[in-house]
């Protein structure tokens, strides 16, 4: 089927090629005419045949609301628009509400594979109203991947990016898992094989997964991940993904965890650890000097300083 | 090779079949007569030629301590210990320094695969000394896969052990991250297939894993889990996988809310939340009678019991 | 100074009382006629002189919002609306920009006190430009404890509340600390003092504070909280606090912990908790029948299911 | 009464000072022979009328192991020792059971109060059998703060360093709660007065305490902490509280917390976050190149790499 692509980056571009290798009659548009089709949105949306369907495909936020809105003037009831970004869910259902007040359908698509997808096809999460859904079904299925799995009509508007946000959230919580697997095996004295370790649950074990292969990939290449520094940064649905937890009021400790892991993992000095070694020096006249060392006597400990212990005195 | 094998119950009995199929002569006992190839932990010694290799396959902590002390005293310098059970890596270390005194080789081996070992092999983590783990290697090499993982030789003694603890602390880590995920998704208005949101992640994510296999069998035959109690136990791994990383200053948020999620589930009511409800109470006055709603007004809102509001006044 | 008081309930009403014996001129305006001065939002403004101030002290959330948007069709140019209630910073954003499009001054008040407050004056937490603090400032200098400390003005419009939002946040945590520290004595065989305990800090430790008073007649009351439910409703602020971190990366662990332990305590039936229990039947055929019992033998703990231990053969 | 000092440091020293203004017979016995009334232990031991009291002040592990040992050879039947350091309740029971099969009871004594003892008196926290507190009480009764509180008989041997341990645990919580919300406090735009804040909570807020007139005389100091670095020790007490809870089934989400808070702290890089940023790379090609920034586009997200975005293009 025909179809409109707005945003040609590496994502749209590779979504744009496996929709034409599929059969499908693609019209590109990027704001970088190397690559575009059309030199306008206004052209994207006279060159498709009504009713059309426009695949958007830009950051979200911003460029993502700014795209919707314009398309919004420029679509004909009976048009459809799939918002295929990283969108909050609760855009979605701004969008959609807007776009419904105008005629115009709206699917929310929630799009996970990065730089495999070309080859391997993209899992798709989607939201929206049943027919709007069936009328994008061509397109979603050449962009799945082959087999039954990779793609799920979740919901209504907001719920293909709602359950990617989860997705994501249960990633967060993945990665922190083996990370700190990993960290406790580093600290261990007798355990030497540490990178074999995580090679050897490859098989025959609970935790295998395409993320403890990928594991094992990055320590072949760096057997102690000697040249990483130890911070991450978050993408938006991790924090979303909290948040939503909140307003419903589900507890998300381990999802959490790993979020504020991540938060952690970008300060160079702990704000809030200041004040904890200020309230130390406060009660107990500790001197805070050096970071090595590890457990020492508390704050209020009495034995903490009395002299050199007695055995030593014979 | 010949083999000793203590503890002939569904893992141990499992086990000496599969090594009986790959050629080992499996000499078992276990204190049910019908099952035992011989009648006392004596003469199983005797049944075999030194140097003898046996394996325990007994319960952890007080069955594994005496079955190794009653192996202690029966085995000869040059003979090989082989705990497979789930013993804690402390213990592996008093028994292998326990035996070493004797002249008796000690080796650690973390064992995963439940059900399925005997068919597929088990994952085997293993320490002890080089020379005494490369002795015990035709045995590990019949029960692990096939392929090139599902075995380590993680370090020295208690590593096995070590690294099976630490396995068992990710799966922990991994199965709370998608427990999470299911509670947020079910919590949801808008995402109304949870189960096939679950099963759609099986291609093309990065979650994609065992664990998310089993989540969608599951599923599949209980789609809202209305059948299961929202309970869990644990194993000793996971506490010890805790206690350990703080008695090496490892920071392990996920794995122990994991845990903890766990301990909470098991309390009928929460002591800890008498307290806050306690403490409410004192310093508002609030009456705790339901525990239906969500959100209400904080124990000090200010506007927490004022008149209702001004709009319906008109 | 002349003051109008919207929302007569017990904190407006008490807060009123406070102003009257101060020496204010207060004209008090709620729905319930019995208690109100005037019959309308109307004539409470008419009744004060420009430049007026009128402090709002109705429930957050919308009958707030309902509140200032009549209040701010109703006043003039000069005047001041003061929001005493728990607002959302967000809100008092909002609120302070419309108000001031129509030159009306706005100050958002955190107000911590509860019943006490009557007596022993409210803690005040302020928010807004100088100037329109300056003019509340003779209200507020009734209202706050005597003594140096209870008043800040923390910085510019939402501020108040963003303060008292972190209040509450932290109190979230000192609770869930004394919570924790209790559960883990009850749960000690040789502490059996419990109660005695905590009264025994109140004097010569680090952890004395208003809390701890309160703890200590709770216990005094009911010294096994025996009469209690373990659950615990949210106020706003706690939920705020939290995303509020999250949207601006500082990790919250503790106080998150501490929100998220109340979520939970309202579960009659976690819901991760039965993925868990479904992920632990389908990989190791667990039977799921009965929550007594502690630590057992894990999911895939290969002794979990070996006969009776060696010893009891002997 | 008379008693035997052993271990004269600051605590022991200030302790044996306090006795003796109090009208006890104190003899001190320290390594430091210009502190030390005696020249060895066999001479504090001769010094000492039967039955003796003989109060241990040293270092807790090895030094009051050794000590306890060493004094256990020395004293006779009827003789009571007291640890007053800060054993883990573990070495108080093998103290206690080792003591007891030569006739010499045992008490243990956590104790709190740091610099302020001297003067204010130090809160105890007891266990043991009544009969052995009883014969100390006089002790006691001079050490502790004057008022009802400040003294706890908690329970059998061990109970003291229990509670001790456990109100560790709390102080943590706290001590992390103020830190968080100082935190957050500072992250804000629209605080500007986070000193003040805090500053004003000390009267008529739910979060009055000691601790936050410490936080405040710290502030006063140093109003942004600048001085301070972000990281924090920890004593022994808090990783027992976390282990004696996980020994136990308690889930102590927020202290356990506060404890990982400080170990993160101690870490120039995180080694979790490595793994974090590993698996990013690999799913993500991301180059992982600086600190700086907060959210960006997720490791699998589809919008991450597209062109800017289409509203610039117009």
């Amino acid at each position: 089927m025909q179809i409109g692509m707005v945003g040609l980056g590496k994502m749209g571009g590779n979504m744009a090629e496996r929709l034409r290798r599929g059969g499908h009659d693609v019209v590109g548009y990027d704001r970088d005419p190397e690559v575009s089709d059309v030199p306008s949105l206004e052209e994207l949306v006279e060159r498709l045949q009504a009713p059309r369907t426009v695949w958007v495909m830009v950051p979200s936020g911003d460029p993502t609301r700014a795209t919707v809105k314009a398309l919004g003037d420029l679509l004909s009831p009976g048009d459809i628009l799939v918002d295929g970004g990283n969108s909050h869910y609760v855009d979605d259902q701004k969008h959609g509400a807007e776009l419904a007040a105008k005629g115009i359908g709206f699917v929310d698509c929630g799009v996970s594979g990065g730089v495999w997808g070309l080859q391997n096809g993209y899992a798709l999460m989607v939201g929206g109203e049943e027919a709007n859904v069936e009328r994008v079904m061509p397109i979603f299925e050449t962009l799945k991947p082959e087999g039954e799995d990779g793609f799920v009509h979740a919901g209504t508007v907001g719920a293909g990016h709602f359950a990617k946000m989860v997705h994501n959230g249960i990633e967060y919580g993945m990665m922190q898992a083996f990370a700190e697997g990993w960290e406790l095996l580093e600290a261990s004295d007798i355990v030497t094989d540490v990178a074999g370790s995580f090679k050897s649950w490859r098989q025959g074990t609970v935790i295998r997964s395409w993320l403890l292969d990928l594991m094992v990939r990055a320590l072949d290449e760096d057997p102690s991940l000697a040249e990483l520094e130890g911070y991450a940064q978050d993408s938006g649905e991790g924090r979303w993904a909290v948040q939503a937890a909140v307003e419903h009021a589900v507890p998300l400790p381990v999802i959490t965890a790993a979020l504020y892991a991540r938060f952690a993992s970008r300060q160079d000095d702990s704000p809030a650890m200041k004040v904890v070694a200020a309230l130390r020096n406060q009660f107990g006249g500790h001197a805070v000097t050096s970071k090595a060392g590890s457990a020492e006597k508390g704050a209020d400990s009495p034995g903490a300083d009395v002299t050199p212990p007695v055995e030593a005195a014979g």
